[in-house]
């Protein structure tokens, strides 16, 4: 709507898209219980870095986002092992989030790699290659690249506090560069706890979309104010990005419809 | 020298470069003497075409080179598929064209596609499915994307004459936003026939950096003037670009000094 460009970038797909995307050298993560979930993370920072820098040449400035499944969990055993209280704190796109079962396979993972919880503290390469998903290192990236020139949103919700920390031991001179923009649902969700994630991590501040789906006419899209979604693939920075472009013009509403419209086509095709 | 941002695409390549790369869903190419040396040009063209598409939202213009084996063979054979006089006029990176052996090796590709010189006139997907290499749709495909926003300066020598032949029948509306960028060695080349070419397809300017390496300390480099290489990975298309964007501070002098200094180091490490 606020013709904004695009770029997919594969952290570590398996399945490629039938869309141009940017190939960053990342292989698919492996169980985090095995505390070995990726095999060559400084590899994808180093590639993704030069891509940020890059893109940082062409643009005002730079959304990044992502779509990751279990992503919640690898940002918790991440952080955790970075030794960030981020227990019971990380977000989950179901209404009932289910702590327990992810601090248990968080822990299994850090015992797997032979560590403690805040063992990793100042080698999040460790971290990430130990318990952690390939977006990690491919945002951390991403992100470390383009932030030296350019204002960086990094657009997602809890997940994003495990890409800070690593960013922040990596090159704390780039925070000054970023913000977090993520949703209203994130914001407002009891279960977690954005803000005292990032608190622990840099004063880096968080923007969010007030997108709100009560009034919409699907039943798909109001479920998101009982809590279930509430992020996705950089979905309230992308949001702020578009409503900042426009001047305004692009509303929460006028937002809601486009989105309404969307839906339509796609519970249509399936 | 001009902080012009890159992006590398793969069109098809067998072994992965260790830098970010654009995958566009090519596959590599197979020997042209089958007759069917590309699997999914089609798709190719689609999914460049988006990337084209993005990339003319974030620049002036767009310059795009390329490199690949055997390019000015499967120039040649896709031109002569299209019924273009290409004989004797495509360039080569040795002093000696080898133009009988490229002659052979492209009719007996399009003879082995069941067809003549000529049959795939107005039918550039099966002329590139047919004997072309993955680097034709791949070229085409951001080319029109990008061309319907911004100028594109289709950097190289005679193989941009056969992406030229596609995207003219693909969709001619944006020939008038397309020049060609190449070198002086190519334009002086008397093996070869780069605005013959052209001029048979369409009225579309061709720039040529006038590079000189005649006074270069270093014979690898004294050799462009016998006629070895001419062109390269958009070296001509680039060096315009860096000229343009300086305004004249990047001389053809300041262009050799640099050059020089890479080509030491590279001889260095190898």
């Amino acid at each position: 709507m606020a013709d904004i460009p695009s770029l997919v970038v594969s952290a570590g797909l398996k399945i490629k898209p039938q869309v141009p995307f940017v190939n960053l050298g990342g292989k698919p993560g492996r169980d985090i219980r095995s505390g070995r979930a990726l095999e060559n993370a400084e590899e994808v920072i180093k590639i993704a870095k030069i891509l940020g820098e890059n893109l940082s040449k062409t643009v005002e400035y730079l959304v990044i986002g992502e779509s990751i499944p279990g992503g919640t969990t690898t940002a918790l055993s991440v952080l955790l092992a970075m030794g960030i209280d981020a227990m019971g704190k990380v977000s989950s796109s179901m209404p009932n989030n289910p702590h327990k079962l992810k601090i248990k396979t968080a822990q299994e993972g850090i015992k797997a790699a032979g560590a403690q919880v805040g063992d990793f503290e100042n080698d999040p390469l460790k971290a990430v290659s130990s318990v952690g998903d390939p977006i990690q290192p491919a945002l951390a990236g991403l992100v470390i690249g383009a932030a030296e020139k350019v204002p960086v949103i990094m657009a997602g919700g809890t997940q994003m506090a495990a890409v800070l920390a690593v960013v922040n031991v990596l090159n704390s001179q780039v925070l000054k560069n970023l913000v977090i923009g993520t949703t209203r649902w994130i914001i407002n969700d009891k279960t977690a706890d954005l803000k005292g994630l990032v608190n622990q991590i840099a004063d880096v501040p968080i923007f969010a979309a007030d997108l709100d789906f009560s009034k919409s006419s699907f039943e798909g899209l109001k479920a998101y104010e009982k809590g279930i979604v509430k992020e996705g693939v950089g979905c309230g920075g992308a949001s702020i990005a578009a409503i900042l472009k426009s001047k305004g013009t692009i509303t929460k509403d006028v937002l809601l419809r486009e989105i309404e419209k969307n839906y339509k086509q796609i519970i249509k095709t399936t």
